[in-house]
């Protein structure tokens, strides 16, 4: 990697992305639960970058508040193209002297080994003006060439409504990323111009330019076409979170992870899991989670921001929300919530509950139906359960309250008070009885139901 | 569209279906929610027939159950092929001059374009006795051909079986579906015979009885194969549905709805989704769903005659009953089940909760584990929450009730009569405490339990 | 089927599965909700053997565990090779005159109808020394050949290294799999060398050993190259089972069982669905479920160990664990847990409850939010509801209790003590009113939230 080499990255991001019909700009729209814009950075910033410059345009507010702090942003408004957008930059760029890397907000796969290949190929011997990173698609109609010779020196880009028949049946294509010194960039960026059907000033136009001048531009080839594919509707967006997903389900395997139905499986960007973990089928993960050795996920279960020690068990039906830690051998069965919550080893939910703002000990057992009540319609409270606490069913625990070691909360109880170490805590009124009452409930009934149906 | 144009559509439905193995009349077996003999009519209806018979014989009171009041129906019995079943029809037609479209209930995806292409060849100057819709298949082999010239004028139709190796050249393929002029359809079936093999009237010779008297009959051809495909098996029916979905999702999604698993997403004949709504993989929609701008239905979400407004949030695991409607900014969270219920702007149900002939007002908070209680065993009975009230969680409340608006319902109660505006309701015993109890309980459990095991 | 002649299976699994990365033995991994290996015994029981013998090696104590009672082990330690594995049985079989077959414990989906034409090859006039079975797969590049004759007479098994390219164009592959008389195997076995590269013995080289005893040895050739497909990754885990739900998909429908998308439907190896059985989509079945005819699983239901009778209606969300028994026409809704309970005929539980130990009679109505309390942390308890009791919504049946027939538990109630037929029963305290106190309550809050915002 050129760790010792300085760059800066420019990524073009002020299209309008009509095709995405979208009041959310395009490249933040999520892929495996992390923003187009986020995935394309996270490459960059694995090359350690000098500066990063986002061009925007339409809908800028909403990129510059999502790259805040970690990138620049530069207005291009009006659009003049792509040779015009890169140009913005240069005032951001003015104290810069390294080299920069051309990118595109909805081209976000892209991996960091082949941008490194971009920079690398730059300070090569025979220092080309321009680094052109072509792809060779199954199919190349539409795209335009990079018409080069066999050390990669570029003779001609031509668009392909532009191109000769053999400029055709050249297949290697332009994906519009580049690889330029600074010191050229915005000279040659100055000589480009709009004399053209659109109006626009191309980037691309800076290779001709070179040439011009008497400099040679080289061309680098992807192994991946797939990483240079644009994303430009809902349909493209799908496509590239299932291309994303497939991988991601491959790699989980082949590290020891079943998947029964690896098809039924959505992974985050950050999904850790560990060795003989197993998933079920339809199982959702949401950013954040880790899940220990051994631990198994069944059906239907949805986890975001959750931390799973060793030997845990959740699910079926498992919505496990963010704060939601479990130790070793911890067990959430079906329709249960936690959020903000930690279940200690061996500690068990295993129906119809909601653990919210709570910290449950080792070894408790938290009965079918229990609901801690920790919102009062103004702010959170906690909810703290000792080891081996038993929480019987259908309880509600009206934070803040703390429950104690061994303590029993019985069945149906709503719980406002704290219960001490070993106590029994019970909620209940008398039951009464009303022996025949039911029967005769059900005469009148039937009479009534009876009559309503007249 | 021939929208002044007279026809009337015969739809044949008196098969066994026998490879369905089913109680159920095959050509009511759904597909995305609707029978697929009224998917069949939905597209005869676009084109306002002035007659629709059904031909029905096996299972006939299914059928004439369900389509009472929008279809004729006709008595096949004993079944003697595709010409007699039409011929079944002439009762009901006897006072109708205008055209006739053969259609088969089995073949449920016929366009209504391509319906109209049908009629209006019939009236073109050539006036053909007979309108054959023909496909052309990938692979042609079982199919009857139709044998034309490049007019369309057919000179010949013919069984596979009985084609010679020059006729099964030709890729032309019979559909079953024709157009007829209701002056000639009647006359011409008479003169069908059943000289073959099985004993049968087939409805196909009545082209070479036209040909024998000196009139053409045209071939319209479809551009999509798929839709003369037949459903004779629930193999097919499930391919019938893939494919439906399949259209549907991406329809969905060039109209502006992100799909983040779009194979994972089931969507009815009738759901309707605005612009920049989310739906999170495994989602189920049933019949009846509207869902507003700038909503998110959340995963493993199954919703049937809902209708959401805009922003709303439902899900994971939300069960959005017939009935449920949600305004602007409602919240739905997991676990939570609404059946007509409305609720209102801004509202929350989190967690937990059944809603059952429930209003609830704007800004209200229903806790964890609510239940409406709006059933007897005889009768149902509303409730009504107020605007900006906050139901403590584990609530019961015992329907018909009203919950005024800013009122608090304690957690853990159940609430039988009505809560004013600004009150706060509290059911609830005293609770009692029995220090070291549940320590012994403890110690005297755990030697019966190592007794037991001994 | 070769009923009356005697064999013996012996089946390789000393292997250490490497690329599973697993701590589990690799023949454990579940398939369809059964381990690898008892797929393969499930066959090879299917034709009655005399022995079943399993080598083991790494992880030996969890194969010996697996098959206890049902097959001997044997231990191959150190490990050199599938000829010596095989050896490792003759101590087990040395009282046993009968037919070998040899298998692999991680070649499970070999047919018993492929073994039984291994043995009958075994037995023809030619009576040759070893049964060899192959396959002919699409691509053959890789595995090694077996070189035969028109009769089948095999005249060569080379590896593919040390095959000459005339051999390399043989398509047929040898599987592995070989039947071998007894009397011989071990003479054989003996004769096997370990003058090569990896320094193993090789069970293949008895066929070359025979060959130079002046006997011929056969090939039998699966019409199916899937059945002799080794696992040895999580993905190909994965593949298997995809493969065997496809086919148990193509099988229920065709059977007459609704699927409406079948993909993402995921059978387990024993489900038995009646006729007109519906299934909707996101449906998981554990092992040991039975469905009578006419009942429909709704969406994202998870069922295992569970018996439906006739017109159930069970979902969405409904989750029927080990012991759960519907009788005809009972009701399941959203969010419901049901384990070692039976709920009678016609009787419902719609929303919310979980039953467990609990017998509930015909027609009875389970109110939402109910839940058993079936477990003190130590044992567990029964609940009887009799026929048509009516549980009000919210309530807690505290097992060991007994609610008569036509009885009511008001909404809301902790019942501890038995309720006689036809009684109400209600737990309920007085509920305290407050008026007013909900508006002050809100007045002090909003000050302290605007107060904490600061």
């Amino acid at each position: 990697m050129s760790t010792t080499r300085e760059f800066a990255a420019v990524i073009l991001a002020a299209g309008k992305g009509t095709r995405m019909k979208s009041d959310l700009h395009k490249v933040l729209h999520p892929i495996a639960g992390r923003a187009m814009l986020d995935h394309l950075m996270a490459q960059v910033d694995a090359l350690s970058p000098s500066e990063k410059v986002v061009v925007v345009g339409a809908g800028r507010e909403q990129i510059e508040g999502a790259v805040e702090g970690r990138a620049k942003t530069c207005l291009q408004e009006p659009q003049h193209g792509t040779g015009h957008a890169v140009q913005m930059a240069e005032e951001d760029l003015k104290d810069y002297s390294g080299d920069v890397l051309i990118l595109y907000g909805d081209v976000p796969f892209v991996r960091s080994s082949t941008m490194d290949m971009m920079l690398d190929r730059l300070h090569q011997d025979d220092a080309p003006a321009v680094v052109v990173l072509a792809f060779e698609p199954d199919d190349a109609l539409q795209y335009g060439r990079v018409i080069a010779d066999e050390a990669g020196h570029i003779s001609k880009m031509v668009e392909f409504k532009d191109a000769s028949d053999d400029e055709r049946a050249c297949t290697l294509c332009n994906s519009g990323l580049m690889a330029v010194k600074g010191a050229d960039l915005f000279d040659l960026l100055r000589r480009v111009d709009n004399n053209n059907s659109q109006g626009e000033y191309y980037l691309v136009d800076i290779v001709n330019i070179a040439r011009d001048d008497g400099r040679h531009s080289a061309v680098v080839v992807t192994d991946d076409p797939g990483e240079v594919a644009g994303i430009n509707s809902r349909a493209e967006l799908a496509q590239a979170e299932a291309q994303w997903q497939q991988l991601k389900r491959e790699e989980a395997m082949t590290a020891g992870v079943t998947l029964r139905a690896p098809e039924t499986v959505f992974f985050s960007y950050d999904t850790e899991l560990g060795r003989d973990v197993v998933v079920e089928p339809n199982v959702v993960f949401g950013p954040g989670v880790k899940v220990g050795d051994g631990s198994i996920i069944k059906a239907f279960s949805h986890l975001e921001g959750a931390t799973l020690a060793r030997n845990c068990s959740v699910g079926p039906y498992a919505r496990l929300r963010p704060g939601a830690v479990l130790e070793d051998h911890a067990f959430i069965g079906n329709f249960v919530e936690m959020k903000k919550a930690t279940l200690g080893e061996g500690a068990k939910a295993s129906h119809l509950t909601y653990l919210g703002d709570t910290t449950v000990g080792a070894g408790a057992n938290i009965g079918a139906g229990t609901i801690t009540c920790n919102y009062d319609g103004y702010f959170k409270y906690q909810t703290v359960i000792g080891e081996r606490a038993f929480i019987g069913s259908n309880s509600a625990l009206v934070a803040p309250v703390k429950i104690g070691a061994d303590a029993i909360v019985a069945a149906g109880s709503t719980v406002t008070r704290d219960v001490a170490d070993g106590e029994l805590r019970m909620e209940r009124a008398e039951q009464s009885v009303k022996p025949g009452w039911a029967d005769r409930f059900h005469d009148t009934m039937k009479k009534k139901k009876a009559e309503a149906k007249k």
